[in-house]
């Protein structure tokens, strides 16, 4: 697949316009950011800092894309020329991979030459959303099922290829504890799960026959699906005959059975007490039925007798909100030395943007992160003064911290065109994650109405930002 | 990108359970179809037939798939082998990409060995409910835009690469006009397109500046972005200034603005105003601000005064309605050379299959598509005689049709493992599309109740489903 081929075509139009200006070289600064919380939860979770790496690492345009872009007749060969040669020399800063994230605040910093970094616009826009998306919503799950297992089993109902195989990776940095995605497994280590389909169970002449089987051949993974006839009549019953006849003399007491269909909360729990009543206690109960974390919260607040929830098409697609608003914008070009600020207005005031090259500070009280502060990036904060951050809307609304950790949040992932980001491991990003997490409030963490986590300008960004605003205006 | 490896894990689980069984070599048949048309509509679009066929045509196993597999110490030597020569050598039948499709009707068939008829489940369903989710939601997109050119913006919002790559295809098949997305002009033609972004406004020292370098550049395709800073009072003054300075000279009257936040149907209005008061009639003004149909038809009403319409985000996430629930369900398994078929029942109405191998007709009366018929595979109807069908849940709800032609719906995809239907190509697949939606009665089509197209099941089928659901029940 041509990643590199894969971006708007106003990317490639601007890109060859600036190519006979003064522009071509010049230095400028892009923020990637995003406005507003999925779901209207309190907060995001970034995902897809691998994915940018491997991206940048492998970028470049081969004879055939510029064949393609020529015959498009409105390249300059000199344009082309630069093309085939192409080679990102800027830098990219950002968060850890699994960090918590907040509206407005820059999650990827780039700085590289015009072209340099309009042409990487659409690709990074693309990964970030879709992870970070994915990420999101999958914590929320997770933690709706209130330390339960949760499985990602939406590769069919995801779109497209990508969107199984890094949403499934995005999933279990987030919390899940494996995946139905085989290739996820082999590329990621994300461990992949699986047994068996309604199918299986049609396959064979009977139910009985299916249920034995499998259990012969997997008597150490023995989850077997019980919705494909009857589940209380035929399919827990044939699940109990099974274990009896296989499991038992192997002196197997670990097992499972899965429901896929049905009012989950009672049938699970008449399944609990047919599989106790058999001596199959330790028998584990999966549930896979279009679940959400609504759905989740519901049943188990009804007493379900679920061990392990299976969340599909409304995890790997974010079914109640798909759209994860990050944009990349231009915050800075330098001119002569100097770093010259720009900005964005709108007729909409949320897409108007935070000018400047900047950093982001997060401030921990009582070991929990209560702020964060959007800075330039030549101030410098070191937790030693006492601290006044105010609301950018009303800046009447202020906070000193005095007994607080401050805390740079960006790290620099490429330098001059090289990686000298190690990329951590997928259970590494996993484990800072989670840890990431846990440091938020729970005010900030809760579904409902949850609260807005301060993140304030610096006073001299602020400063900034509202003199610029005032010279459009005149 | 390894296609092949990416299926659900208990695809294996189960292919490797049947391989030291008889039903190994046993030959099944499995239909892809799906249970509830997108957003509440009354049709959905077919799409992803050519990924399927590429998909199809790589599909194996290479050594490292299979060493990885070895490393879960849970198939046999004699099945990593098998993977390891594996060939799709079975049959798929299926209807024509762009075809208008309905609840229930088999979309795909696959004949095949129980292993190779499971192995491909996960990827097929990834693809048609993706790509057709897609087209499904584009093309009432485009039907709300009455006439007006839709273009697909929505790469940086999609859920990965072939999300965008792909969902771009199928947002042009449904009929938008082009896409953002350059690659998938390259790989599959579907014109990209694209001009500025706000950053170019930025880049330059003044909007003016801006728009006169671009104007320059391209004076050909020059549609400048006029909401970088002030829309009426600084963007379309500008605007018209770069025109008259560059464009008039060259004699170009052909040109274009774009308005990306704000009211679109007060701006637009005042747009054009402006535009025609300086003599720019041709001057087209595109829009793109979180689009989608209702919002359209609701600007369109109040007189929005707009030419092109660029829809992002809710078109490439499908955001009211992101999940397409696409099935793959067994129906029938050969025994002693007879084809026995198979039910799967459910505590879900909804979740009852029909049984057996079948096929698809589509009746026509007065010029339109008036109901398909699901028959067993033997069964043939002609046209010839009168024709006379019912409702499966109202049975005495009949209707028979006396001047009629009936056509068969399925084509042949894959014989014995090898192509045997050539592709269309994207523009023919997008010509056979909206002839496909033209033959819809506009009571199917509308966006608010419409009418239930009929799907009904031939007398020969509803009895076989019914006598086999009477049989599990006793």
């Amino acid at each position: 697949m041509n990643q590199s081929m894969l971006m708007d075509f106003y990317e490639l139009t601007m890109a060859n316009g600036y190519y006979n200006t003064p522009l071509k070289d010049a230095i400028c600064y892009f923020d990637l950011f995003y406005r507003t919380n999925p779901n209207n939860g309190g907060y995001a979770i970034f995902c897809g800092l691998e994915s940018i790496v491997e991206y940048i690492n492998q970028l470049h345009f081969t004879k055939e894309d510029v064949e393609f872009l020529r015959s498009k007749n409105t390249f300059s060969e000199e344009f082309l020329d630069y093309l085939l040669n192409f080679k990102f020399t800027g830098d990219i800063y950002g968060f850890k991979e699994g960090s918590i994230i907040f509206p407005n605040e820059p999650i990827i910093t780039v700085k590289a030459t015009t072209l340099e970094a309009q042409l990487i616009e659409t690709y990074l826009l693309l990964i970030v959303n879709h992870q970070s998306l994915i990420a999101t919503t999958a914590k929320r799950i997770v933690v709706s099922a209130q330390g339960k297992p949760v499985l990602e089993f939406g590769s069919r109902r995801a779109h497209g290829a990508s969107s199984a195989i890094l949403g499934a990776r995005a999933a279990y940095i987030a919390g899940c504890v494996g995946t139905a995605c085989t290739v996820t497994d082999q590329l990621y280590g994300v461990p992949a799960i699986g047994t068996m389909a309604h199918s299986w169970v049609q396959m064979f002449d009977s139910e009985i026959e299916a249920f034995t089987e499998y259990c012969k051949r997997y008597p150490n993974n023995a989850t077997l699906l019980v919705d494909t006839y009857d589940v209380l009549n035929s399919g827990i019953p044939n699940a109990i005959k099974a274990f009896e006849t296989v499991l038992k003399p192997l002196g197997i007491k670990k097992c499972g059975i899965r429901i896929d269909s049905g009012d989950i909360t009672y049938l699970s729990k008449k399944a609990r007490k047919m599989l106790d009543a058999a001596g199959w206690e330790e028998c584990k109960i999966c549930i896979s039925n279009s679940l959400d974390e609504y759905i989740i919260m519901d049943v188990l607040n009804q007493g379900a007798k679920i061990d392990t929830f299976g969340v599909g098409e409304k995890l790997i697609t974010s079914k109640a909100d798909p759209v994860f608003g990050g944009v990349y914008k231009l915050v800075a070009v330098e001119k002569n030395g100097e770093i010259v600020p720009k900005i964005k207005k709108s007729e909409n005031i949320i897409k108007i943007t935070n000018p400047g090259y900047k950093k982001v500070y997060r401030i921990y009280e009582e070991g929990k992160m209560i702020a964060d502060l959007i800075a330039l990036h030549d101030e410098v904060y070191d937790g030693k003064e006492p601290l006044t951050i105010f609301d950018e809307q009303q800046t009447w609304k202020k906070r000193t911290f005095t007994d607080y950790v401050i805390e740079e949040q960006h790290v620099v992932i490429f330098k001059d065109g090289k990686q000298v980001y190690e990329l951590p491991s997928t259970e590494e990003v996993k484990e800072y994650c989670n840890k990431q997490y846990n440091l938020l409030w729970d005010e900030v963490t809760r579904f409902t109405n949850p609260h807005k986590y301060y993140v304030d300008l610096s006073e001299k960004l602020y400063n900034l930002k509202y003199k610029m605003l005032e010279d459009i205006k005149n």
